[in-house]
C-alpha cells in the first residue's frame, strides 16, 4: 500500500477556474456529516436558497443547488426548460456559446447559432434583428465568455427578449459574484452559475435560479417515479424532461419544503456552499465586485507597462479574466509550465481559434488578491526576460502598484 | 446578516447513507484547490483509479468517478450502455430497482421487469427463465436494495448472464465497501456504486467500472463537442447518448491518459475519495468485510434479544442494513424523531409498502462500529421502554457484548 496522502504543493490559481477556494470554505467541508433529511441539513439548505436568493439579486422562489458541476447545471436548466423541437437562439461569442448549442441539440431543440468574432460581443440590435425574423421560444447565451474574455452586456437582451416573448436563460458561470448579476433586473428567466469562480467553492456544484414562467414549464413535464408515488401525484402534459438525475421536476420538489426523496444530497459541498455564500455575503456584492474591478486594473496597468497586448474588445472586457496575446518569442504552452513549475502559478490556455494564441489570466473569488495580481506580473516578468522576449523590465509591478496607491488616495 | 456558520450537532449515522465520513477523509477535503490539468491532480486521479481497480476487484481500463451523486452515475451508466430500443430485464425486489426501470425508461429501452416480493430476492433460475423466453441485451439489478434490506447473489446471476449473452450491469451502491463485490470473478460486465455508503466519504459523487464490452458501445455513440474538436476526432456509428454532461463517451476521454475537457472536476470530493479508497485499502477489504459482518451479527444479537423481529429473508440480509419489524405500540415516526432528538441517533424509514412498517438500520463504513452499535441498542431500548413496548429490558446491548466477546475468544 503505497498510496500518498493529499498533500498539494502550493498553488496559486490566477486561472479561470477552478481557483482558490475561501479557506473558510474548505475548513467548513470537514465537518461531519448530517443525515439527508435531519431538519438541521435541510435548515441549511433553506438558508442556503436565502443567500443565493441575495446573491443572484432575485426572489425567485425556484433558487437552488444542483449536484454536478456548472455543466451539468446548464444541462438540467436547458433540458427542463426546453422541450424538443423549441426554437431556441444561441448568441456565440466563444466555446461556451458552442456547448450551449451542444447541449440543445441533444435534446431535439431547434437551434439557431448567430456568431461574432471571438473577442467581440453582440450588440442588442443583432440580437433583436434574429428575433424579428421568426417566433424563438427562447435566447441563451454565456453572460462571461472565458474562452475569449468578453462579457455580453445583458440588460438590453433581456428587454428584446422580453418584448419579443422569448425566454432569456443566462449561463453566469464565470461571473456570480465577481461581476454584476442582476437575475430580476436584467429580465433573466433562468440562470446558471458555479461555484468553483467567483464564489470561491470547489467544484461539484451548480447554482440556479428561474422564475414562475420557467416553473410552469416544468410542473408541465412533471412525472413522479413508481417508488415514492402516491396518490395525489398527476403527471403533466408536455414531454417529460429526459433525464432522470437533472430532472428540474424532481429537483424543485426536493429542493420544496417538502423535500421528496430524489438523490442523496452532497453533504459537504452543501456546507461549502452554505460558507462561500456567507463569505460573499459578508463581504457585500457592492465591495467584491470593486475589489475584483481595482485588481483587473492595476492587472492591466501591469501588462501594459510591461508592453503586453491585451485580447480582445476592451470596452466588454470581463473584470474577472484577461486574455493577453502571447508575446512573439515565446511558446504559450512553456509560458505556462515555467509559471506553474517555478512559481507555483496557474494561467491557462485557450480553446479552438485561440489555442496557442492568448494566455488567460484569471482574477477570481479569493484568488482576485492585490499579492495574486503582484505575484503573478512578477512572474511573467522574470519567465519572459528568461525567454529573451522583450519587455520593459521593472515596469508591470510598479505599473500595478501605483494603481493599488492611487486607489488608496495616495 | 444573520446566516450561521457550519456547526452541526453530534450524530450517529446509523442510516443506510449518508453515513458518517472516516474523519481522515472530512480532513482531506480541506487541502487547498489544485487546477484540474495540474499534473499533481491528474496523477491524483490516476492513483483513485488504481485503488477504485482493488476496490471494485477489477482491472477495468474504465473505472473511475462521476460527479453526480450515486443515481446520476446509475443513469451516466446506463444511458451508455443501452440505446434506444435495447431490451433490458429487471429482476426488481425493491425501491431501487423501480429506479433502475425508470432511467431506463427516459432513454427509451425496452424495459421488463420481474417482481418478487419484498423481503426476498431471486433464484437464479427464476432469471435464466426470463432471459430463455427472449434475447435481452442486459440484466440490470441492484446487489444490496436498502429499501428492504436484501442482498441478492451474483455469482450465478453473472455466469447465466455471459451463458445467454445477456450484459449484466449491477448497482452496489449499498455495498462497495462494506461487503464483497467481485466485478470480474462475478462477470459483472459494468458496476457503479457510492461514495456516500461504505465507503465513507461524502455523497456527491459516483464510482464506476465497466469492461471493453460496454467501452465498444460507448465508442460507438462518441461525438466530440464542436469547441474542442480536432480533425482526428471521428463520430462513431449507434445513437449518440442523449446527455452531455453524463456522456460515457466524453467522460472515459476526460478519465484516459489524454485528458480531453468536459467539465471542472470536483477537486475536494476528489480528494475526499482518494483519501476514503486509501482508508479502505489500509484496513483491506478482507478486514473490513469483516468488521462490518461482526458489527451486523452483534447487531441483530442485541436486537433478537430484545425481542424486536428482523424483517425479510435473513438468509439474503445484507450485512451493511437490518430492517426491524416496528414493535405494536409505537409509531415509526415516533421512533426516529426520539432517536434523533433524544441521542442523536439516526435510523430510516422505508419506501411503499414498507412505509410505517419497518425502520432501517445501517451499519456502513465509519459508522459501522462496536461503540455505535452498542449505543443504538441501548438508545432503542430506552426508547421503547420509555413509548411502553413490552421489550426484554438490559438484554439487548448484553446480548451484542456477548457477540463482540465470543469474537475476541473470551
Amino acid at each position: 500500500m503505497n498510496f500518498r496522502e493529499i498533500n498539494p504543493s502550493p498553488r496559486m490559481l490566477m486561472c479561470p477556474g477552478p481557483v482558490e477556494a475561501d479557506p473558510r470554505v474548505l475548513r467548513a467541508m470537514s465537518a461531519h456529516i448530517l443525515g439527508q433529511f435531519d431538519p438541521e441539513f435541510t435548515s441549511l439548505m433553506e438558508e442556503t436558497q436565502e443567500m443565493l436568493r441575495l446573491v443572484f439579486q432575485t426572489k425567485n422562489t425556484q433558487t437552488f443547488v444542483v449536484d454536478s458541476t456548472s455543466r451539468g447545471g446548464l444541462e438540467t436548466v436547458l433540458t427542463g426548460a426546453i422541450c424538443p423541437g423549441d426554437k431556441v437562439l444561441i448568441p456565440a461569442f466563444g466555446r461556451f456559446g458552442y456547448l450551449l448549442a451542444e447541449i440543445l441539440e441533444r435534446c431535439n431543440a431547434d437551434v439557431t447559432l448567430i456568431e461574432t468574432e471571438w473577442g467581440t460581443v453582440f450588440a442588442p440590435e443583432q440580437i433583436e434583428e434574429e428575433l424579428k425574423k421568426k417566433s424563438y421560444k427562447a435566447v441563451a447565451c454565456i453572460h462571461g465568455e472565458t474562452s475569449t474574455s468578453m462579457m455580453q452586456p445583458l440588460d438590453e437582451v433581456g428587454k428584446i427578449c422580453k418584448r419579443h416573448g422569448a425566454l432569456l436563460i443566462v449561463d453566469t458561470v464565470a461571473t456570480l459574484g465577481g461581476a454584476e448579476v442582476k437575475v430580476d433586473e436584467w429580465n433573466i428567466d433562468a440562470c446558471i452559475a458555479g461555484t468553483q469562480k467567483c464564489i470561491s467553492a470547489p467544484s461539484g456544484s451548480a447554482l440556479i435560479s428561474y422564475n414562475r414562467a420557467i416553473e410552469e414549464i416544468i410542473l408541465s413535464r412533471k412525472k413522479v417515479e413508481k417508488g415514492i408515488r402516491t396518490v395525489e401525484d398527476i403527471d403533466g402534459k408536455l414531454p417529460q424532461i429526459p433525464s432522470n438525475y437533472l430532472d428540474l421536476a424532481q429537483l424543485q420538489d426536493y429542493w420544496s419544503p417538502r423535500h421528496l426523496n430524489h438523490h442523496t444530497e452532497a453533504t459537504s459541498m452543501q456546507y461549502a456552499i452554505h460558507e462561500a455564500l456567507r463569505c460573499v455575503l459578508m463581504e457585500s456584492l457592492e465591495e467584491r465586485f470593486l475589489r475584483h474591478k481595482l485588481n483587473d486594473k492595476a492587472l492591466c496597468a501591469g501588462l501594459k507597462a510591461m508592453g503586453i497586448s491585451i485580447f480582445g474588445d476592451l470596452e466588454n472586457k470581463m473584470p474577472v479574466v484577461t486574455a493577453i496575446e502571447i508575446p512573439e518569442g515565446i511558446d504559450g504552452k512553456v509560458l505556462r509550465y515555467e509559471m506553474l513549475n517555478d512559481f507555483g502559478i496557474e494561467v491557462a490556455t485557450s480553446f479552438g481559434p485561440l489555442d496557442g494564441k492568448v494566455i488567460r489570466i484569471g482574477n477570481m473569488g479569493y484568488s482576485s488578491q492585490k499579492r495574486n495580481i503582484l505575484f503573478t506580473l512578477g512572474a511573467l516578468e522574470a519567465i519572459l526576460l528568461k525567454n529573451n522576449v522583450k519587455i520593459s523590465a521593472g515596469d508591470g509591478v510598479a505599473a500595478a502598484l501605483q494603481v493599488y496607491c492611487s486607489a488608496n488616495g495616495n
